[in-house]
C-alpha cells in the first residue's frame, strides 16, 4: 500500500474549502475525485490544513495511499489532467515513508495574507486579495503585531466555533511588509486556531488605517475576549503557503 | 471640454480586446458604457494600444473628453464602480492638457509576455499566463533575442493582418528572466506590429525548449518571411505594461 506526498496549488474560490462537507465541492473530494476517474480507487487525502471556503494554496501537502505503485510523474500528470478544469494543480508528487502523515507529521505551518491597499479595486487579482482603499501603513502594522510572536493564549483571535481543545498557540514569526500596492502578512506556527489568521489581519488593518493605535494588538491579546480585537478578514486574501516537516523526503521518482 | 487621462488595469479574458467590434464586449465599450452610465455622456476612449482578445493590462493610458469638470478621483471612483463586474478596475485618473492624445503621445510601449514554466498547470493564475510544461533555458532565450534590438525589418514577427504601412520598427529593449517557475519576456520600442511580441515570444520558447539554437532567431530575422519564424504563444500570457509619454502631467487632483 505505497504512500504517496502531494504539494498542492489551489485557488479556493469555488469551494467549500479543503474539507468534505456537504454543502458543495471541496478540494478534499474533488482530488479523490480525480483519484479515483483516474485509477478508479476511492481513498481518502489527508491535508497539513483544513483551510475554510476561498482560502487559496500556494503549495498545501497532502498524502493518499493506494494499492498500486505509480511513478510520481505519472500520477501527478494523471491528477493534473482531471483537475485542471476545477483550478487545482498538483505541483510534486514524491513516495512517502508508511509513517509520513500529512498533518500529523507537519512541525509548521505558513501562511500569508495578502491585502490590495489602493484606491482601485482588483481587475488581475480578482477574489486572491483583500482590497482596502484606505490608506494604510504597513511599518505600523508590523510593529502592533510584534507582541504576537511567541506562546500566548490567543482567544481573542479564536472563532467562536473553534474546534481546539486548547487556545494557547505558540506564533513563531509575523511580519507585515508593503510591495507596491500590496501589503503581505506572513505569519508561520506550529499550528493555528480556527479563523485566527483572518482576525489577527482584521485587527491589524484597524491599526494601518489609524483608527487604533499600535498598542491596540497587545490589548486585545490580552483582553482574551474575541470583542476586544477587530473583524474577520475576508477568507480570499488568505494563503496556506506551506507546511514544514522534520525529515525531507528523498526523490525516489 | 476637459480631457482626462486614465490608467486602466484590466483581465483581458472575457473580451474582444481593447477596440470596440461587434463579435463580443470590448474594453473600449465597457469603459465607455461605464462613463455613459455614471454620467449620461457618450464619449469615446482612445487608448495608447490596441490589445488583442484575451490580452491583460497593468496600466493601459487612455484618454476621455467630458463635457463637465469632474473631480478626478470622482470619476474613477464612479468608474469603477460600473466598471467592477467586468474585471476592469480605473487605477488613476488625471486632468489632461487639451492637445494630450493617449495613442499618438506615447514615445514607447512596454509589454511583457509571461510564461509559467513548470509540469503543473497553473491554479492561480489561470488565463494569464502562458504554461510551457517542458523545462525551458530562460538564459538562451535571452541571449538569442538580442539580435532583435534595434531597428529591422520585423517582417518574420508580423501577423499577416498587420495593417501598418512599413514592417520597420525599433525594438528599444527586450530581456528574458526567471523567478522561480516563471519566465518574463521584457519588451519595449516606440510601437510595435500586429502579433509581434506574441511572435517573438513563440520564437523564443522553440529555443529555450532547444528545439532550435540560439542563432535560429537571427535567421528568422533576417528570412524576412512569417514562416521562418515560430509560432504565436497564446495571447493570454501577455500584458500590456504601460506606455510612455515625454511629459509628466502634473496631479491636478
Amino acid at each position: 500500500m505505497p504512500r504517496y506526498r502531494l504539494e498542492i496549488e489551489f485557488d479556493g474560490s469555488g469551494f467549500v474549502g479543503w474539507q468534505r462537507q456537504l454543502n458543495g465541492p471541496s478540494i478534499q473530494s474533488t482530488l479523490e475525485d480525480a483519484v479515483f476517474a483516474m485509477l478508479g480507487e476511492r481513498i481518502t487525502a489527508i491535508a497539513a490544513g483544513r483551510t475554510d471556503a476561498g482560502v487559496h494554496a500556494l503549495a498545501m501537502t497532502a498524502h493518499i495511499d493506494l494499492t498500486r505503485n505509480l511513478a510520481p510523474a505519472r500520477l501527478q500528470s494523471g491528477l493534473n489532467h482531471f483537475l485542471k478544469p476545477d483550478h487545482i494543480a498538483v505541483l510534486l508528487v514524491r513516495v512517502a515513508p508508511p509513517d509520513f502523515h500529512a498533518r500529523f507529521s507537519a512541525t509548521a505551518r505558513r501562511y500569508r495574507y495578502q491585502i490590495l491597499n489602493r484606491a482601485a479595486p482588483p481587475a488581475l487579482a480578482n477574489n486572491q486579495v483583500w482590497h482596502v482603499a484606505q490608506a494604510l501603513d504597513a511599518e505600523a502594522m508590523h510593529q502592533a503585531a510584534q507582541c504576537l510572536q511567541g506562546k500566548h493564549d490567543f482567544t481573542s483571535f479564536r472563532a467562536s466555533e473553534c474546534q481546539a481543545k486548547s487556545p494557547i498557540k505558540t506564533l513563531t514569526h509575523i511580519e507585515v511588509s508593503r510591495h507596491e500596492d500590496q501589503i503581505d502578512i506572513v505569519l508561520q506556527a506550529p499550528s493555528f486556531l480556527h479563523h485566527q489568521v483572518r482576525n489577527i489581519a482584521g485587527t491589524l488593518k484597524l491599526v494601518g488605517a489609524g483608527a487604533r493605535d499600535t498598542g491596540f494588538v497587545k490589548q486585545a491579546l490580552e483582553a482574551c475576549q474575541r470583542s476586544a480585537a477587530g473583524p474577520t478578514a475576508p477568507a480570499h486574501g488568505l494563503y496556506f503557503v506551506e507546511a514544514l516537516y522534520p525529515d525531507p523526503i528523498d526523490e525516489t521518482d
